[in-house]
């Protein structure tokens, strides 16, 4: 019997403690204080949680020891998700302070801004913002234009904003608090571009007065999201001193002679880039952490609100309609698994800060996951809402802030589809590295050897309904489509290009496919790391319904690919439902593994009907 | 060449004059002014916009003539969805006094209802409300518990809440405006039942205070509506007239005879809720309304925004990308689908209203449609949010208030699963009443008949590619799947019973099946209805696009059933593809036809861009 402890041990993972910290010190702050607040008050009121948390240690958790920091990046992550589970600006809040602006002068800076500033990032004595964004373009940092000039007579950076399309735009923290900003922006020396580069900028003295030069509005009201204080930026050809630039891979000489560790523009970009990395991993977990309180509040009232009079008894509670269990179930698996993932890339992107290896394969899956986690999130949080019907819809059960807070996790730090076709280009390099030597008779070769011809012969004849039990029918079912999709897809490009099309034309007409071989690369690797974990009883079960749920709902491109004949087909559809009937008794526990602090979930529609609310925490 | 001015008439359809006047009218009331006002002086403004409305014609439209009406149920119906377009707090707070009040008077009133109320009733001289829904019941009228026991001494009904679940919960216009209210509770005449009868039960006087033995309560803060009142009724033996009961399907005499001209207590009731059908269709259209200011703003920002740099050329507008295409213009597609079949079920009511028949399938099709139209109105207005990114985040894009003001429409007037079960059971039924006579042999030769023997034999050799754009074969295809989708329910339902479970435990056991059935005949239906009206070439289009879209979305089915060969399949999907491409150049002017003027969308990101903002109205 697998307990809600251990399912809580799994999910928490390595840094259990400092999450059980965060719970405590989240439902210590008094979260419903924030409710109903105008919103320079809450904003405020943000600001001062979010102190209260850093000063506990998150705030310089990821920052070497001697700048008060735990020089502990994988913790920090951690404890971000956890967050999640609370008040959402308060998350972006301490995401724009700690993790973009004391990221940047932490990673893009050297000792002497991390002397200078590190601290009083960490304690938020310096409130700072991350300013990357314009106005004028999308996702691609490398469109920014800003510029920033180096005047060798003065030794300054001379920062400004050439028109509308380059104001800087969407800057937490920004609008109201922020003293400092990390400015990036395109380095001019000597009438030389030497690409985008990033400037601490002052914008308000301490007495909270903008700087002269600076201009700084509101970005008006948002769907959510109110206690973080979104602003535009605009630089008037404002002057900082040379050492303002943060020079870890670029820096400028007095006499205004440039030099770069890095060799060339684009690897240096690359690295500087390297920065959004850690706030998509973030925000991917973050998303998971919002999905599982929807889910945990309505999977709570399906079990307490009773269904009269329309179907079965009297007394049914929603949980035992096959349609609740359909609509939550696969969704609360989903939710161990992709845990999973998002523990692996954890690890992955601390080893790369430790090691400097494995960084492109770190950056792919962090913009995969993202992309997959959040989807799921409005997808869980969706269909929470609609199971809990009318209350559902009443500000106090949460769904109202956990889908307005929440909803912007898919556009920002890099829309989702965009990052799904950056997947896909990655995807297509380690395919081209990988058959670089082989013609096409080689390709089919090695494809056929890793599976596809033992796949097509298990097929039809020899399918069992048990096989969709077994984790390695699992697995091959999603390299199947992940190879073939990938293999096609570069087959497609290789015959567009060859027919003359420009390269970036041939991408965009296969966007369909490029969004699908990402989304197969996505979740077979999920499935992959889940299913090491999936080790009792109760979890392999878990494993099953969130693999077969994936496999059923795009179902058809199997069928299309020989996989799955229509029989097997059928039966997968079946399994989910059977799979759903002996999921449903552990569907509290499922929840409870979550761990979510009643204080956290604020919901009266969520009080646990086993505990009468007392939580697992 | 179709114009705008064509595509716009096909959707206004035989009302045109009454929504070009409610658009206009609309326009001129300065929706802004209720942008951030404090909720009661947004609901009180709600107010008084619903009564200038409501006076201009629309609060009375479907009343006799005699009381200020036009006896025009269909230009109500019309109207409502136009008022989509605008506020919906506006909306909502009109079809709870005009639609749900206002017609429980009209249609289970009689004449002295009629003279006494109706007039003021259309003015909104007499704010009321409709007290159907109770805290403890969901979306069952027949386990209504408020009691409603005939005094016969005094010649009064005694109206009272006997516990906490028979509370009257989420009663539009209760907590602030309404004086007489619609309870509906179980009669009791000398200790006998009668069923669920409406009263009329004044609830406050005309300086606004609360009528004794009456308790009212805000339901508290919602997700959206905030100009909607919604409120909960307690009633501690509240005595009303005899004249009070609304006994056109049920009257009781001074000394206490109860007397119906409907048979049956069953029989009763159905007439009774037929009060909701009116009400769904109106929810339905206005979802598809609500769709389409979203879709326009998000077609208009994806032709003006550029991404710079991730793309083909520097200035590639994003609807230029296909996957845009494909999130935006089967949608668009759809949702001139769906007013045909809303245009259609509008028609039928009306018919049904005249002559009495076809209630049930125009039950069956309220249902179904609104069940799906508000789907698609949550897809729509998500995906349109996500495509318009971090502009769409702002709530001056409107995102924000047309999500969280129409989210409850997929709960509210009938949760949309409980719905398409409704839909299924009528389903059930038809196909009972249609082989009642026949065999196991007979039903498979029956459906033989109709198309299956045809459809396999077309299938594999003989499928080509132009089948996809025949509207013959998009007919056969979706017949085929609602058939077998029904008759494979209906023997799954007969085995399950036969073998001796419960036949609502069977059904339950079926739900997902019975879910994929109703779906698939609605979106038949709605195909059907469509095809009719596709009679341009960029119609045709249109219709192709709507309906592979479908199909492809559900393609595994198809594939399951031997009616789709994996080539085939394949084939739809590039087909999807082909359409979003040669639909992209006309995606403004399919945007334009939807007419919805700038004052009505009043998004700044949404201005036209090929009219500057003029609009279309």
């Amino acid at each position: 019997m697998t307990t809600a402890r251990q399912l809580q041990a799994l999910l928490d993972g390595p840094h259990a403690a400092l999450r059980a910290e965060t719970r405590a010190r989240l439902s210590q702050l008094g979260l419903e204080k924030g409710d109903g607040l105008a919103r320079d008050d809450y904003r405020d009121l943000v600001l001062e949680w979010a102190r209260e948390i850093g000063r506990a240690g998150d705030g310089a958790r990821s920052f070497p020891v001697a700048y008060g920091g735990q020089d502990d990046p994988g913790g920090r992550i951690a404890t971000f998700q956890t967050l999640g589970h609370g008040d959402l600006s308060l998350l972006v809040k301490m995401g724009v302070q700690f993790g973009l602006f004391g990221g940047a002068v932490h990673r893009l800076g050297t000792d002497k801004h991390h002397a200078a500033y590190l601290r009083d990032v960490g304690t938020l004595d310096l409130p700072g913002c991350f300013a990357m964004s314009e106005s004028g373009h999308g996702s691609d940092v490398r469109s920014i234009r800003t510029q920033a000039r180096y005047d060798a007579e003065a030794g300054e950076f001379v920062l400004h904003t050439p028109d509308e399309t380059a104001r800087k735009d969407w800057i937490g923290n920004a609008a109201r608090h922020a003293r400092l900003a990390a400015v990036f922006a395109q380095l001019d020396v000597a009438g030389e571009a030497q690409g985008v580069h990033a400037f601490l900028v002052p914008i308000r003295h301490l007495d909270g007065s903008v700087v002269e030069g600076v201009e700084i509005e509101d970005c008006g009201e948002k769907m959510g999201l109110q206690g973080v204080d979104n602003g535009r930026l605009r630089f008037n050809a404002v002057r900082i001193p040379r050492d303002n630039l943060l020079d870890r891979f670029g820096t400028v000489s007095p006499d205004g002679i440039y030099s770069s560790p890095v060799s060339s523009p684009g690897a240096r970009f690359f690295t500087m880039i390297g920065a959004l990395v850690e706030g998509r991993i973030c925000i991917g977990g973050a998303g998971l952490a919002v999905a599982r309180n929807a889910l945990t509040i309505a999977v709570r009232w399906g079990e307490r609100r009773r269904q009269f009079g329309t179907g079965l008894d009297m007394d049914t509670p929603l949980m035992d309609y096959l349609t609740h269990q359909r609509r939550l179930l696969p969704a609360v698996c989903q939710s161990y698994a992709l845990q999973a993932a998002h523990d692996h890339l954890t690890q992955s992107y601390v080893d790369v800060l430790r090691t400097g290896e494995g960084q492109r394969e770190v950056e792919a899956l962090a913009a995969g996951l993202k992309a997959v986690a959040t989807w799921h999130m409005v997808d869980a949080v969706q269909q929470s809402r609609e199971c809990c019907g009318a209350k559902g819809y009443l500000t106090e059960n949460r769904f109202a802030s956990l889908r307005a807070d929440s909803d912007v996790f898919v556009t920002f730090e890099g829309d989702n589809t965009v990052l799904m076709q950056l997947v896909a280009k990655t995807l297509l390099s380690d395919y081209a590295a990988q058959f670089e030597d082989l013609d096409a008779v080689g390709m089919v070769r090695h494809l056929t050897t890793r599976q596809a011809g033992r796949v097509l012969e298990d097929l039809g004849r020899s399918f069992k309904r048990a096989d969709l039990h077994d984790p390695q029918w699992q697995t091959t079912a999603l390299e199947f489509r992940e190879d073939r999709l990938v293999d096609a897809l570069a087959r497609r490009l290789r015959t567009l290009v060859k027919a003359g099309t420009d390269p970036l034309r041939a991408l965009s007409q296969c966007q369909d496919h490029a969004l699908a071989a990402a989304r197969a690369h996505v979740e077979r690797h999920v499935h992959q790391l889940f299913r090491a974990k999936a080790t009792t009883p109760l979890l392999e079960q878990v494993r099953n319904l969130a693999v077969l749920s994936t496999i059923e709902s795009d179902r058809a491109w199997w069928l299309e690919h020989g996989f799955l004949s229509a029989d097997a087909s059928r039966d997968l559809q079946k399994q989910v439902n059977v799979l759903c009937a002996d999921l449903r008794p552990h569907a509290l526990i499922l929840v409870a593994g979550f761990g979510i602090p009643d204080a956290l979930l604020r919901a009266p529609i969520a009080v646990d009907p086993q505990t009468g609310g007392a939580g697992s925490d």
